[in-house]
């Protein structure tokens, strides 16, 4: 049974407001409708695009430092952090970052902004990447930007933090992964 | 029952012959001996340590020429090429591939090595990473010199090609990847 208007707008405040970085192609999968079903939703209940949702959080500025390394080394520029539990980068995809034949991102700079955001939410001194599984799910283009977006899920039965990312290209889906961290500190 | 010094050597020197890039420590291993007993039978067999190895294949030059990009897109130096079969990079870390806090070499440059190696060895005007997992196995350090080592498993279910690649520092492997690439010809 499909829920009805009005329940599916009060699920979908609730859904936005614990998961503020959730796309709108997530919210239409998760409530079975179109993508634009969710926009007119949101425009109804006048919740902002995913863009500005993610401006709004990380204008509200951030007071934690990076740890694990200098924050010049984090590739991309991190607008939210919270050690050990979540940061958030932006990565303008310029030349130096595509292949010169046809202007796609080259995959490892999508990594080293995910990477190196997973590094620099962990805590500690020394964080290292163990063990990682990744995926682009659609290519970037030159002039693009890249927003990751990392959660630390917690540890696994050796003690390792693991670190989900998810990149996105406005509202799309771009890259995702999950890195399992050493840190001095186990 | 153990085999007898002369049927191992008899073995290992198959083995090598099949497989020269094989190290030292995957060698005891399948043959469940010491490193140290490796060692000596190569001696005795006169067969070089894996760097000689990977330096004579390395000197009978490669003719074959990179199709998915510009070669001096290759994040390391290609020093052997098959198409479609197999790849070798050498990737020297310097300065600018560490953390600046201890020197030991940033992951994405050691994943930017393999990748563009996998991207390299397809035989196609366009491949892009669609998947990957990898394991960062030792870390490796300011001046020390990575050998990544690719090698075209052949197609996934979905036409797409497999591509395992392995790092090594001298005998150590400190990267292993594999890489599931997508071809413009599939």
């Amino acid at each position: 049974m499909k829920r009805s208007k009005k329940t599916r707008q009060q699920e979908l405040q609730e859904t936005i407001q614990t998961t503020p970085f959730i796309t709108d192609e997530e919210l239409a999968r998760q409530f079975d409708v179109s993508i634009q079903t969710i926009r007119l939703d949101r425009t109804e209940l006048s919740i902002p695009e995913l863009r500005e949702r993610i401006k709004s959080v990380a204008e509200l500025g951030w007071q934690e430092t990076v740890k694990a390394l200098p924050i010049e080394e984090v590739i991309g520029e991190v607008v939210d952090l919270e050690l050990d539990r979540r940061a958030i980068s932006i990565l303008d995809i310029k030349q130096e970052h595509v292949f010169s034949r046809n202007n796609i991102a080259r995959g490892h700079h999508l990594f080293a902004q995910a990477n190196s955001l997973a590094v620099a939410v962990i805590n500690d001194e020394l964080a290292l990447t163990a063990r990682s599984r990744i995926e682009f799910t659609r290519q970037v283009n030159l002039g693009e930007r890249v927003i990751a977006h990392a959660e630390v899920q917690g540890e696994d039965e050796k003690g390792r933090s693991i670190v989900l990312v998810h990149s996105f290209v406005e509202d799309e889906e771009v890259f995702t992964g999950s890195f399992e961290m050493f840190r001095s500190n186990q």
